[in-house]
């Protein structure tokens, strides 16, 4: 069996075994993107919004009151403006929130899943699974999910980690939930099966990227040396090449957003725009990231995934 | 009662009344966005300056000359043309001032009171309050109050903490001080009453933000990675951007800045733009943050708060 | 003899021969910029890739399964898009690969060689060679060399080293090794010799510079205050302005860039733009590193080098 | 007498005497804006260059080869640039130089020189000096003065900081020494006097700016979070409007660069288009800090100060 962690010796001196195992515990297999569309559309946008709101700040100590109250911005008045302009422009979104955060806010991931916008599993307070043993990421993932589900009426069945801090277990625990789709990882622009220490594992990747984060760009913090970069030009600049590219290769489009940072008055315009350029380029197809998952999974043949019930599968029924 | 500060635990073993507790202890209750503004103005500007001068650096230490000459600029070059800016444009703004700084300075402060614009409390010597006990920073804050009344002339109604680095005290201290409002948080782009521990405080918050911030992007640290990001072009940009929503909901354009960055000559101009966009917006009400905080209170039926007599309250009559 | 390392005292108490011993161990020696380039042309572009994908995260522990799969990113889907690039161009480049990236992806060097692409050395699985003894580096470098020689079909016959991190041992490796040329200092725009301790070493340097490096701009670190700056038109802007001047010059524009930074949707544009800006300027000479080194020498008269044969010289035949 | 030094204490728990003496030990005295400029031109120019080259890099321990070829680039491919744009559009410069980079490049300070531009003090090998007793700040400024003499001819009139890292001990030194000006502190944009411990020192300032600063914007280190900001374009942006305001004032616009920096290809262009501004605005007088330096002193009147026989001064004779 591939050992997960490298040893903490110099690593131009491992054998082969231990920098290929490190490589391939976890990593992109056959690609997942799709010969067509929904609907005959050329290409997809799924957009994700991850609403943190207080939950960044407490899952570093808590201690910020300006910190936290930056959280309940995006709760109070960053996620209205996004509600009403997904309405506004008739498209779906996946909303990605921690146990706490959705706790914290009931009647806010009640009215996403009303509008019809998927709820997906991140975390339990934001906190980083690399830094935890097996057992409680686990537990956290599951009671995670089991918030979600009496809040949103449904039960999820994405995953994307805090921070996409994934860690030697969450591929497991995502296969023992039985979740259909990660959107963590970053090895492809197109949806992949994951390799599970080399074998398919039956989980589709929605990849994420940095680059379609907002957070890399707005984020700020007093006491270190992180400032917002570029401005909201720069940012619909980038946001549009990303989209243009995914069209003209008749791919997806994925992107990820947050509340409390794209829901400012100087930067929901950019949500705006990057609708609007989708719409404009012809035939799209807006869909969650459980509705491109599902389509990728089928169009590639994989087996039907019918979501186990996870309460059975993890033993606390 | 519930405890304000979490403990130095992990943050995913709290139980709820700990992630709860922390969240509550200060935070946005209803807005106090009112129905109208002053004379038929469809929305409110309020223009505010740090001016922190020396004692950024001397909170730091005082050891760095380079440090204390910038600070001085602020002083000496930045304030004459914020003077003559405001005043060619005939617009109100509040000025934030540590004690020590009104003390090194206290011609300027005359200055800006004769002109009739606002002084606000602003820390001692820009001391952050999360390191401090309650009496400490209650002592500081009062001293702080008594010197602006000395060198205004009038008592201070509001209170921006240094770094808008709020305590766990701070708002008892605000309250038992008798102020009208604090100008230290974000959760919202409006007014809001604070809630202390969960119940209405009778305190106006003023929200600012980093994205309203001048020094965000123009602060500079010769021996850390600090540099000045995207120029003065970008920050009016994002500034026009925050303006334009806010003049579209009819809502409050809240502004912070410190003499000694945007009083630069390559930076000036743009508080010269920003003033004559909201103008050329049509009706706006150019008001300080008293009278905002006033007008805001009034039409939410807010008991009339009368000052306090702040030497009696705080028992050093 | 020269000491190499300067010891760790305060450098204003240096003796002169320690802080001359310093600059002298490795400089800049006679510029090799020709008279004339290849075929009448009147500038050079060499464009340079270096693949690391995965070993940029194997060199600092391999633990983060985020940062492997942004390195699988450049080899598979960075990777064609720029092959496909430079062959709807018809232009070569120069790819540097460590080792491990090698032999983790051999189709990937496979088909760089076999499209013409020049394979030069870049360290066995990214290291810093300033940490190293001078047995390990050497050992490093003599297998990674190996490595790529068996995968590509061709001796490399250059080095680029990783983070273009330069030890007191490396120029005496490169000679050792017989190597025509480096690719990993700065002194200059145009290739030159470099001095051995003061005497010309026979080793022509291709230089870099950050300023012309995508990764400069480009990369990301959630924990740390690095974030993407500018964007990709700031990025082309500066590629362009360093092109003019060099093409102004009669000179030579190196570009140095990662797949899995340039190859994404958002930044494969600027390497279009620049080739075609490269060829709208009139007489250009594509060349790979190689090319220009050989030139560049047999241009300046250098003793023509024969190249060692390396398993003999380094006592593993 | 005024302690220099606020002990270490919490700056909050200072008596006002030492706050007062921290920002009073070196501070910004009676302004030296003239009434008049020379030859009726209505506003100046000073351009400078802190010609440090490898020096950055040796101050910090010289270990990197990397970062010393960065620091030969300015000598060897910068300065040329430099020197032949300064020379075409006719105008003069000062030059800061660390006494080990002119001794590193004995020809550069000589040709400086023989173009008729000033060469100024800027520390042995770029020292920061509040690290320094003031017996060796003091004896590396006399032994960096005596070797700028023998290497430039004459005897420099002017000191710069290296890192405007300013002493407790520096204005004494500098009035020992019997300099004409310092140019290392930020208090205005204008020359001014400084005053020592409250007291008119007879030295005047030529202040800097690190929005006036090419390293801040295009400084790069690859094993910390500094990159280069906002491109070519936004530090022209920020220049010319400097320069713009300064014109209007009937001021002086005052700019620092570094040859390893604004020498590069993509970056020399700001320098010709800074020039091509200022003579397009009608009578700009281009001068060396000494001159605008001795101008403004006569203006003022203050006591024509001839230059001391330093190494009498300095009992080194």
């Amino acid at each position: 069996m591939i050992s997960p962690v490298p040893p903490k010796t110099d690593p131009w001196t491992w054998p082969e075994d231990v920098w290929r195992g490190a490589v391939e515990h976890v990593r992109a297999g056959r690609s997942l993107k799709p010969a067509r569309w929904k609907d005959g559309a050329t290409f997809a946008v799924a957009l994700s919004f991850d609403s943190d709101h207080e939950t960044i700040e407490l899952r570093n100590g808590g201690r910020s009151y300006s910190k936290l109250s930056q959280g309940q911005y995006g709760a109070r008045a960053g996620m209205p403006r996004i509600l009403a302009m997904l309405q506004r422009h008739g498209v779906p979104a996946s909303f990605f929130m921690p146990a706490v955060a959705a706790m914290l806010n009931e009647r806010e991931i009640e009215a996403a899943a009303a509008a019809g916008h998927e709820i997906g599993i991140h975390s339990w307070i934001h906190e980083l699974n690399s830094g935890l043993d097996y057992e409680t990421e686990r537990d956290l993932a599951l009671r995670a999910g089991d918030v979600l589900t009496r809040l949103a009426g449904t039960r999820p069945v994405g995953m994307r980690t805090a921070s996409w801090d994934f860690s030697p277990w969450t591929l497991k625990i995502i296969r023992e939930i039985g979740l259909l789709y990660d959107s963590s990882l970053m090895a492809d622009d197109e949806p992949y099966e994951l390799l599970d220490q080399g074998q398919p594992s039956g989980i589709v990747e929605i990849p994420v990227e940095w680059i379609r984060d907002d957070a890399v760009y707005f984020s700020m913090d007093r006491f270190a040396a992180l400032r917002p970069h570029g401005g909201p030009q720069m940012v619909l600049d980038i946001f549009l090449r990303e989209l243009d590219l995914a069209a003209q290769e008749g791919g997806l489009f994925q992107l990820t957003m947050h509340p409390h940072q794209i829901g400012h008055r100087s930067r929901i315009w950019i949500l705006d725009e990057v609708i609007r350029a989708a719409k404009a380029k012809g035939s799209v197809w807006f869909a969650t990231h459980a509705e491109i998952a599902r389509h990728c999974a089928d169009e590639a043949g994989m087996a039907a995934q019918g979501l186990p019930d996870v309460t059975a599968a993890n033993g606390r029924s």
